[in-house]
């Protein structure tokens, strides 16, 4: 069973936007056993789209298209579909009603091209779009596939399948069990891991599927599996993990999603410890990681983005003259903004980062990408200098995912 | 003049990675002239990479691919390509030097696998990774195509795209220009603009493209020409946003590229004013979009993450009654955290928000989404609350965007 995922726009070829529908909606179908086929994209032109959902519908039972769905001229998707399913647009009064109710919460006035998002082709089932105006449409054809055409807006895309079409295609298909699991390695590169592991991965059973995905500092290994029962290979699978974790466990740092800011927040969590950051380069970067997290408030007291000098003094306390003498990226400033920060939040832990982000400010001694980090203890400070790059956002993301590793560091074995 | 774009991977295909590569190249290439017909993204099977690398070379005159490069057992990218092009892999001796020295220098031994990704086909040109241990490769095909497959590691393949591809695609192929520009309004929904600027539309040039882009609270105008001289085209293009700024100029905020911390970041900058936020729901996201901007240091002083009560009291002085009587999410409460880290940084503006990121914490009066936000002036402080959203990351990206805007606001004139 596969689908092939079809998005829409020019604003997507021309590089416009980034399309993070694909990676969403699948995600959702791999979920539910539904395997991904091939992702396309294709511009605003009837003709690509005809010739396009005409090839997926020869591949794939099922077809799931975002995009074109808007009010305005560019958006001509759902023309497109009625022509390919020789059908005609109609007006739906209940699809026609909540627009009319949605643009009215917000003072809207309902014009012409509003009345025209309720037009539907005859021959599809509505999908109701409570989040938005353009509502969805699911077509079964005569050859027993299911084309699926979904606005482009990733919240209302999200709910539409979430609310709609996953619990359909679950009522309508017999469907089977894909299983991925990852586990995240670090300090070892990918062609020496693959070596330490080549017996292990040439013993697996035929229908694991194992990957590598190589990225800054760490390596992911995947292990799939396609069309099973859920239960027995997630089971199997945790066992070959196990038999991984006894030849490589130094290395192994924590499973898919478990980066490193979520297994601090569950450390703190559990131990009922607080924390609070110090940044100059990363420029609160690492405190908005963490306050990403839902259930951060219990730990996290407070951060500072002490990016000018007198900030540094007057907010944490780092001595000026210390400043003026070593310069504001050097060991003693690290260590002065952490315990700093520390004290004036009343934080158990607290971590600093203070460092040269470019493009400007390097010099021979301290070249952009030099970055001091600190962690502040109970029992003391670390600190060290790390080079994070080159670039500004690569600088500052590096040292926001190192400052944030030594914590971890220090703290994982509690 | 087009091209197709593939990327190769299962972890497109299973959502656990989006893909953000197809963006930059069709950027790249568009800057060059070269039009995207299509991007696909297959998994690592030969079977697959086949039939899509046959059927792009059929439809574009240029075909460039990404990923599968790697020196594991899942990347089987160059054997396929090897096989499709009917010639064998012989062993680079000046990439095997290359991987030697990268490896050498970060203290990895060279195995096996390493000495592999020095194996390209016979046919090819060599594209030399100067930032990484998998080669590019670029082949020219019988029926005078070109099909480039670059390694999917996004630093490394941004680094060949500009340094060697796109100045060789220049150098082979004659191409005239695509210009793309784009207007940021705010204000006026979609519907309503379309309708207030249908004459103008309608009585565009043919060879230019309208395309309307909307996100929450803007929608982006884009106007496209393919196939142009390129300052004819853009004289052109500017001469129609003239027009619009005549029928829609209070609604127009910037143009594509210019995001509101960017402008608040120029007029700052002009003006040698300075800038401090005081943030708690936001958790320092407001803090690192200014900070991410090379210069921010000239103007931004200071930020504090006061997550927790005790830290708006002790670090930026809110008074701890009123928290206790109106709540940390009350309008006194941001208008003292703008206020207190106004005075603590000696910073000109100060922007502060605090909120109810959930998913906990709200209630019937205060739901889930509600946030204050409050900006400090040299002449006064001026606060207002806004609905921003039910999901976390949601509400996070809003009530940061709302915030700056109304410090835009209110700094926009001068």
């Amino acid at each position: 069973m596969n689908a092939t995922i079809i998005t829409i726009g020019d604003e997507i070829l021309i590089g416009q936007i980034v399309d993070t529908n694909t990676a969403s909606i699948a995600r959702k179908l791999n979920a539910i056993g539904i395997a991904i086929k091939e992702k396309t994209s294709i511009g605003d032109s009837a003709e690509e789209i005809k010739g396009c959902v005409g090839r997926a519908m020869q591949q794939s039972k099922v077809v799931i298209m975002t995009g074109g769905l808007g009010p305005t001229k560019d958006d001509i998707t759902k023309t497109t579909l009625a022509e390919m399913f020789d059908t005609t647009l109609e007006y739906n009064e209940a699809e026609g009603e909540h627009i009319r109710t949605l643009l009215a919460r917000r003072n809207i006035p309902f014009t012409q091209l509003n009345r025209a998002q309720a037009l539907v082709p005859k021959c599809c089932t509505v999908l109701h779009n409570a989040h938005g105006t353009a509502p969805g449409m699911w077509f079964d054809t005569a050859e027993g596939g299911i084309v699926i055409s979904l606005p482009g807006v990733p919240f209302e895309m999200e709910h539409l399948m979430d609310d709609i079409v996953i619990p359909r295609l679950k009522e309508r298909l017999t469907l089977r069990s894909i299983v991925h699991k990852t586990l995240i390695t670090r300090g070892i590169p990918e062609s020496l891991l693959a070596e330490r592991i080549e017996k292990w991965e040439d013993e697996l059973p035929e229908y694991m599927h194992l990957a590598y995905l190589p990225a800054p500092n760490i390596v992911r290994l995947r292990l799939s599996a396609y069309d099973v029962e859920a239960e027995m290979a997630e089971s199997a699978i945790e066992a070959e993990f196990t038999k991984l974790r006894e030849m490589i466990g130094e290395n192994i740092v924590g499973w898919e999603g478990a980066t490193m800011e979520q297994q601090v927040h569950d450390i703190l969590t559990r131990r009922g410890l607080t924390l609070a950051t110090a940044e100059s380069c990363t420029g609160g970067t690492i405190a908005s990681k963490f306050t990403a997290m839902a259930g951060a408030s219990a730990y996290f007291l407070a951060g500072v983005v002490a990016y000018a000098n007198s900030a540094k003094s007057n907010i944490i306390g780092v001595n000026a003259e210390d400043i003026a003498r070593e310069g504001a990226v050097s060991e003693c400033v690290a260590r002065q903004m952490a315990e700093g920060v520390r004290r004036v939040s009343g934080a158990d832990y607290a971590i600093a980062t203070t460092g040269i982000a470019g493009p400007s400010g390097g010099s021979e001694a301290k070249p952009v990408g030099t970055v001091w980090m600190a962690v502040a203890t109970p029992n003391g400070t670390i600190a060290r200098m790390r080079n994070c790059g080159t670039d500004r956002s690569q600088i500052i993301s590096r040292a926001s995912a190192y400052a944030i590793e030594m914590l971890y560091d220090h703290i994982k074995n509690m």
